[in-house]
């Protein structure tokens, strides 16, 4: 390939996104300069997070710009090197964009080993997304064999994640996703159970149900009536992990909701934000134990792929839609053999 | 005196209780069994949570039944034991409730020692009062010198003593009363800034103005829509302590308001509920450092004291629309000379 697809922000999407939000265009390939690489990506990481990036409200970093490339993570190899720390060849995960081949000065690039898995994973279970489920649950809500834990989005690529790893830590766990094939995959990733939000629509009598115990931890990918739902269920020193909102990220102004300030004094309970990149100087005790548990086959993991780098803008509108089970991932070239 | 009069609850209120929500009788004074202490009071504490207690929405703690006397904090003089931990005379501290003379086993009263300070103190600023304000400032929100500080309900016994200790710690410290008289009062006490919520209805401009660096920490007695003002003005890593929600406690049906959990992701804040009686292994740390910050001139305290228990109601009712500046008590009996 001759050329370098990008696709960049075209403008900044009011309420849902549209695929006219965004612009395939065509560079040459880059060369590197010296200390940089050039990384050409096989796979591209696809989101929930980057509808905040690309709008124009405060946020924990500055908004992509537009014109600019679409940001995001992706895995790659590395095509031309003049930077000691990477060979060509070398398969990497980093901060790459919505493009074929990415110029960097490798920092934050993490080097890939290919024999442990397969090269998606860097992406998924064992990459941020793997961290953001690792951390947001374990270090925010400190689960407890025999607690309950909701996990709302629990089909998706964070909330897959935390189920099982509350699994692991002996939780009873109960998942809200948005379709009956969800319900399915997460029952096969061992939640105990789970309904249905589009179909089952009294959310309070089905938590109550299926949390007859009340709720300890709430890790919340969604917001909005899902927590309306939970939040009067939960149980003393509860814990609420809020990962993501994305019943609330496009909408064209802000929702109302009940206050609900009161229950949290009621239940001494815990409401925390968090970033996976916080936890960045324990990114290695992350990684360790998810890939212990994958190898060990306490971890499984779901993937959405879609084909070609053109198609990437159709993949993050249908991840916001919820058309994904488990990582939404586009496929922008051949890995290696 | 001969008989005992005590106020019981005669109604749960719905919305704003009124005087005729409660009932004043008579019975004999009491006597002390075995291991029993008959307790004269001298001062009652009158607080916000008292309402959450006469309602019937789940909380805590079991309500106070209709015909039961009214639950609450007192300080009194011992008339008569045979429980060998109490001597006739003794000043302590304990639930006795809406009434002249109670009768307890002696858990969970606390000795007095008439020297230290007036025995008022021992239901403020050395008593739950207090400790409420220590350990939900510095146990839920650790605040750190230079940090911006804002407390709601400030002029009141909790959040007078909120500002006070965030001084002592070195933080820019707003409060937000309802009255001028009340923001005179705040600054009298060493708060750096505040604002009138009845005449400034401007929240968010006004924070704006007065945290020029954003918020760190919130202390929270009030709620609504002072709460949203605060949110998103919020900094990174910002802990919001939620003590109180006064706005909605005499509301007849729960309030909307804006939704902000996503921005809780942005600033990776903490919101979290507390009750002081959680703390209870570290009263003896909490009551230790108030009484020296009291001795050595940095915590000062102001008090609203009614006379007469028969106007114990309205003073709950006064407090509840915030007609007090600092505590709220009922004197029913001298202390001793």
């Amino acid at each position: 390939m001759s050329v370098n697809r990008r696709i960049t922000l075209a403008a900044r999407p009011v309420g849902f996104p549209k695929e006219s939000d965004f612009l395939l265009s065509e560079l040459a390939v880059p060369s590197a300069a010296d200390g940089e690489i050039v990384v050409r990506s096989i796979y591209l990481s696809v989101d929930p997070y980057m509808r905040g990036r690309i709008s124009g409200a405060k946020s924990y970093a500055a908004p992509v710009a537009i014109g600019e490339v679409m940001i995001g993570g992706a895995v790659g190899t590395v095509v031309g090197s003049k930077n000691p720390g990477f060979a060509t060849g070398d398969i990497v995960e980093g901060m790459f964009g919505w493009q074929d081949y990415a110029v960097s000065n490798g920092k934050g690039v993490r080097k890939i080993d290919p024999s442990l898995a397969p090269l998606s994973t860097a992406l998924g279970v064992l990459g941020m997304t793997g961290l953001t489920a690792y951390f947001g649950l374990l270090d925010v809500c400190d689960p407890k064999a025999g607690e309950t834990v909701v996990v709302s989005g629990a089909a998706g690529a964070v909330g897959s994640v935390v189920g099982q790893i509350a699994k692991i830590k002996g939780c009873h766990v109960v998942g809200i996703a948005g379709s009956d094939d969800k319900l399915q995959a997460m029952k096969d990733l061992g939640f105990d159970a789970g309904f249905n939000y589009k179909t089952d629509t009294n959310y309070f009598a089905k938590l109550k149900e299926l949390c007859p115990k009340g709720i300890d931890i709430y890790f919340d990918n969604v917001g909005g009536a899902l927590t309306d739902a939970v939040i009067p269920q939960i149980n003393l020193h509860a814990r609420i992990s809020v990962c993501g909102q994305i019943s609330q990220y496009n909408l064209e102004k802000p929702e109302m909701g009940p206050r609900w300030l009161g229950m949290m004094i009621v239940a001494r309970a815990k409401v925390q934000g968090f970033l996976v990149s916080d936890y960045y100087s324990r990114f290695p005790e992350g990684f360790s134990q998810m890939a212990a548990w994958l190898k060990e086959g306490k971890l499984q993991y779901n993937e959405h792929i879609v084909e070609g780098l053109e198609n990437t803008p159709k993949a993050f509108i249908g991840m916001l839609n919820g058309q994904n089970t488990g990582k939404q991932l586009v496929q922008v070239s051949a890995p290696p053999a």
